[in-house]
């Protein structure tokens, strides 16, 4: 299954240094002061790493503001999916979105049922109400990935009863969460029902610019939990990753700023990117952008931008979107004006 | 579950620094150098490690003396002793054995078969003979945990011609076999059957001292090494664990140093425990010691020792072992020494 940020297959195809556009990484890296807590670090690799992550899941309580024992921590939040879906018979996915909920649901021998987004790439509530059965996990990005939409409040709302009525579970995959406008917050939202049913899983990764480390992290209730806990690998979180994770969330500044300067370069590049001809703009809640090319494929974009150093991320792997789609993640400004560019050479140059 | 090395959990009953002969880990610590490396490194944080791992697996596949298809990395010896547990139906283990073999069965709802060892802790091969069916996964501790005992090679021969025979697969849990005396390599033995139905799994976590990095290796057959490769999850060995296997893995004077030193300090612990009353002492080939306790339970001695500020593992939780039996690891001199006048005290005050 293909990803984005696969640099090094393509490093030899351009002489200097390769823009990724393809991963969604937040451009301002992790925050400051973290080199060196990681650096003090060191000799914890010679321990195992808690197995209960104690301190890390009191540092998550309080960035996420739940209880301790609402909180799930896993190798990445694609651990996380994983756990999640091997106790079900049947994953309900939605398309297109990530390809590891239907690989992960693949992996473990599950039955796997597909619905399409709207041609808006919102959630079908009639889809789902004709899909949705007993004992179903259905997972959703929200933002979803490639689309970059947050799902509004109160489809969410819909959606949540329709799951509880029919005793399913529903599963938001929220690794982009910081980067959204932030309406509501579905840990917020779901407390009051004691996360019955729904379960939130955010991660590390993305907003705060540690795809390396490896650490997700997310809210069930205590009883899910428990059950998930049981089938977690030990010691899956590595040390570096559950000391980072003591560090990163108390840096509320850094969050604030990040935040702001996403929302300054996704406004710029929508704007910008809007203006041009040949292609449909998707609008967005997070730091990538879903592009429908009206006159080339992704592969003849993919190479005319790999020339020119940025690498883009085709999208005929997400199931449910033609040869006719990239995604570009949202960057500095430096190198937003670079894709915007290279983007005004390509219409320049005409049809593929 | 319960497993060694959570200090954490005991640090409060101490005034002091506890010592940790509940993990085995190598007391020399990981190779000089890595911390360096690892600084270096911190950048790699920021991308995603390479999704093929393909530097790591140049680096083990000269480590390993086999070809890099044969190669697989993970999150921990225990993710890959997983992702082979996925796809069989019945898993069979050997009791007492690491309890992971039959937690990752009980996970992903395996039907799970335990067989004792003999009273040597060695493998029967007539209850084997009398188990094994087609499409069954034998795990075995080679050395197994907590008994320390490596399979013979004659043994080991006729148990992979019975796996063979019956069409069933036999993975290998080689997590310390570098403490070992090597008188044969499983990886070069099986390499002339093309590790048809053999696997064997490996980790940098107890020989290069690194627990907290979370790296697990292993070795098997072309098709079985893209089948499990399915299953596993992107990027489960983390960025540092991805450098530090590029490096670790060359330092031969390391390597040999650590293997001489074990050497020693193993006859040592072995002679000197060897002469206490009220307990036997199992030969060992590795960096642990089982003894049964005579005169005391497990809880008893956990606690005589853990006011005295060592550690040492209760073994109850291991299947097939009763409450009369510790665990403990072979570290440095100054602290086997203080392990063998805490045994010492615990005789002079007699049967508990």
């Amino acid at each position: 299954m293909e990803h984005g940020g696969d640099l090094i297959s393509y490093r030899h195809y351009y002489h200097g240094e390769l823009v990724d556009f393809s991963s969604n990484i937040n451009p301002l890296g992790p925050p400051k002061g973290l080199e060196e807590v990681l650096i003090e670090a060191f000799k914890s690799l010679e321990a195992y790493p808690d197995i209960k992550y104690r301190k890390l899941k009191t540092s998550l309580s309080l960035y996420l503001k739940c209880q301790q024992d609402n909180i799930l921590v896993g190798n990445g939040a694609v651990e996380l999916i994983n756990n999640f879906v091997i106790p079900v018979k049947r994953v309900v996915v939605m398309t297109p979105s990530f390809s590891e909920y239907e690989q992960r649901a693949i992996a473990h021998g599950k039955e796997v049922v597909s619905i399409s987004y709207n041609k808006d790439f919102i959630p079908d509530i009639h889809s789902l109400s004709g899909t949705i059965k007993q004992g179903d996990l259905l997972i959703v990005g929200n933002p979803n990935n490639p689309t970059g939409l947050r799902i509004d409040k109160e489809k969410l709302i819909e959606i949540y009863k329709l799951i509880i009525e029919r005793d399913a579970y529903l599963l938001l995959d929220e690794a982009f969460y910081e980067f959204c406008p932030q309406d509501y917050d579905s840990i917020e939202l779901f407390k009051p029902k004691d996360y019955k049913g729904v379960g939130i899983i955010r991660a590390a990764t993305k907003f705060f610019g540690l795809p390396g480390i490896r650490l997700g992290y997310g809210c069930a209730s205590k009883e899910t939990v428990r059950e998930i806990e049981k089938i977690a690998l030990p010691w899956s979180v590595n040390a570096l990753a559950d000391i980072a994770g003591q560090f990163i969330f108390k840096d509320k500044d850094y969050i604030e700023k990040a935040k702001a300067y996403i929302e300054k370069e996704r406004n710029f590049l929508l704007a910008e990117l809007s203006k041009l001809d040949g292609m449909e703009i998707y609008n967005t809640h997070t730091n990538y952008i879903l592009i429908k090319l009206e006159d080339w494929d992704e592969e003849f974009v993919f190479q005319f931008f790999l020339k020119r150093g940025l690498m883009v991320r085709k999208c005929s792997s997400f199931k449910g979107l033609s040869h006719g789609y990239v995604r570009v993640a949202i960057k500095d400004r430096k190198n937003n004006l670079r894709l915007i560019k290279a983007f005004d050479e390509l219409i320049r140059r005409g049809k593929g």
